[in-house]
């Protein structure tokens, strides 16, 4: 597997992967396909002396800011983002693509994309921001989405809290290839190779008191995520 | 959706589930369900003063210790491995299973399985033990897997690292229903339901160094996590 190395991204001693280098794909391109394709990040923040690190939403602004901006989902009850603001946070977004079997034990490994993220997180108060941002998060799970819901009014604005996380501290690592046996184990009477991994959507479930038809946004969304046609 | 309470977790300040306590279901047998169905977890380890968030591997042996025990994997190399087993760290298994789409942006949500463990991590140095958690997290991705591979030398077993973790202190939270709306918003003209979500493998792809069939622990596997049946 080979990435080219377009623009570089701007890694700190963070951000430096120091195992399989060869793995570390330098590639803001890269970085910015693995956020557009995932759903939900793992977000990474100490809480008194140990992390927490819980799974959340969030949207993407590749506009905002030099490097781009991810908005993170939270309530303002939560206790991740309370604590948010105020330190540096890590945000990881991961993708299974497989599992690689080898001849021996010790080279199974797994195909997968990951990205990581850190930074200090602004709290967007901004309400046109805030709007901006939850608009993003709608879209991301489903593009368009945000057309085809009512928007949110004062009173659930202000029980959404918003995190904006600059896209300039941040590694993507991938592994996409067959299992890599030692040279002395390739006439084992094992088999190596990859179970290749995807998540798919099934066919949309309407709402039980919902009695409209499958608009075209959501069709397109699962087909998208591989749903068989059913139209 | 409901969940039976049978065998309630040990929850502390941290693992008590502050928001929507209905979605947390504090029931070890749906964690090890959790746990039994995911393939990697997140693990979160405090990295001088921020948190780093990173996927890995692991295995289960609900047998050992009074609560069970969560096998994770790592380099010897691998900073993460390095400093957590001086420290609380946090692993978290997620399961995405669906996309809620609500007739109000604030009312969007997903479906989805989370586990979250604490604990202060043993590294494990005896040989035995080391083995036979290498070999619970080869079987955790392929159950019948360690059979079917050469085990690990002493080379091997030297420049890999294997934590342990106490399942005691560890929470679990799922949502598993459709779009809850305001009463208000339900005559609005907005589609309300569920894309659902699942991984699923698809037929293995054999390395083209190896000239074996497929053999049957690898295909019952993948059939297990719907992949087509090819015999």
């Amino acid at each position: 597997m080979t990435t080219t190395v377009a623009t570089p991204l701007q890694p700190t001693d963070r951000t430096t992967v120091r195992r399989g280098k060869d793995r570390a794909a330098t590639d803001r391109e890269i970085l910015h396909e693995v956020l557009r394709a995932g759903m939900i990040c793992h977000l990474g923040v100490l809480m008194g002396d140990a992390p927490m690190v819980l799974p959340t939403a969030y949207g993407l602004d590749l506009d905002r800011g030099p490097d781009g901006t991810i908005y993170l989902h939270g309530s303002v009850a939560a206790r991740s983002v309370v604590a948010a603001p105020d330190q540096t946070i890590c945000v990881t977004v991961t993708h299974l693509d497989g599992l690689v079997l080898a001849r021996s034990a010790f080279h199974h490994s797994v195909n997968y994309r990951s990205a990581v993220i850190y930074g200090v997180p602004r709290l967007v108060v901004d309400a046109d921001e805030k709007l901006h941002g939850l608009t993003r998060i709608v879209d991301h799970l489903v593009p368009g989405r945000s057309h085809g819901t009512r928007a949110p009014n004062r009173k659930e604005l202000a029980a959404t809290a918003v995190l904006a996380l600059d896209l300039t501290e941040a590694s993507v690592k991938l592994r996409a290839e067959g299992a890599n046996d030692e040279e002395v184990d390739l006439d084992l009477p094992h088999w190596a190779g990859v179970i290749p991994l995807r998540l798919v959507a099934d066919t949309p479930i309407t709402n039980p008191d919902c009695d409209l038809l499958v608009p075209a946004h959501i069709r397109t969304r699962s087909h998208t995520l591989g749903a068989p046609s059913d139209d």
